[in-house]
């Protein structure tokens, strides 16, 4: 049993209060993590795919600033503590069912987003051969 | 065992190949899936997200229309067959880690995305104080 406090269980709503109400349920996962997409809230570029738990919406909702639950290091992640890119939350959103989340953010310190060193980290193409294609995105230092 | 032919398995690539290289090795996790955030080409909303599993990468790669996997129902999802809101896919990417996709589409049909009727999925803001506010994408019926 994940700590999901203080939000609603998204199982006590009717499927048209889930859709269409105010209460905020998001459906966690059975890990307890929900997915965030972040945006360049300038840009509307997709910057990362990152996971929340219960605690990292709280954080979020109550900083402005993007926190995330790092399944590598299984740790809460306040983004941009160490490395300056932090992302400073300009509107959340749910989706339909509020089993994803979106974040419009504008990224602090050098605007960067990627720990490999690019603004996004969606710097690659898939080709229809299914292969993928050079970088396509401002590498920060020479940007 | 999840069928992800013809796709490389990311565990058998280096972390720099995984990050910087070309080979396309997508991370299903252990459902076979890979989650897919779908944009609109043109204005950069979001508009849903979605997971893929090998199947679905492999029929949007071949013909140019999104392919998911629907969880609920267990079954490949050709996105708009029966509601006309096909994805023509004008870009693909993939982030650093391979374990996440970006889609840039036009949809087809009505122009819709969600079985709500809105445009986007995501057509609720969460509030600071952890609630969701009224809808502010545009219904379609009303568009």
């Amino acid at each position: 049993m994940t700590d999901t406090a203080p939000f609603a269980d998204p199982d006590g709503l009717t499927r048209g209060d889930l859709e269409t109400g105010t209460v905020f349920a998001p459906r966690f996962d059975a890990d307890g993590l929900i997915p965030a997409v972040a945006t360049d809230a300038d840009s509307g570029e997709v910057l990362m795919l990152a996971y929340m738990n219960a605690e990292a919406i709280r954080r979020t909702l109550a900083t402005g600033e993007a926190h995330y639950y790092s399944r590598s290091r299984q740790a809460l992640w306040h983004k941009g503590a160490t490395s300056g890119q932090v992302q400073h939350v300009v509107e959340m959103r749910s989706d339909c069912d509020q089993d994803a989340l979106w974040l419009k953010v504008r990224a602090g310190g050098d605007g960067g987003c990627c720990h490999v060193g690019y603004r996004s980290c969606f710097y690659r193409r898939v080709t229809p051969a299914g292969a993928l294609a050079a970088p396509n995105v401002p590498y920060l230092a020479t940007d």
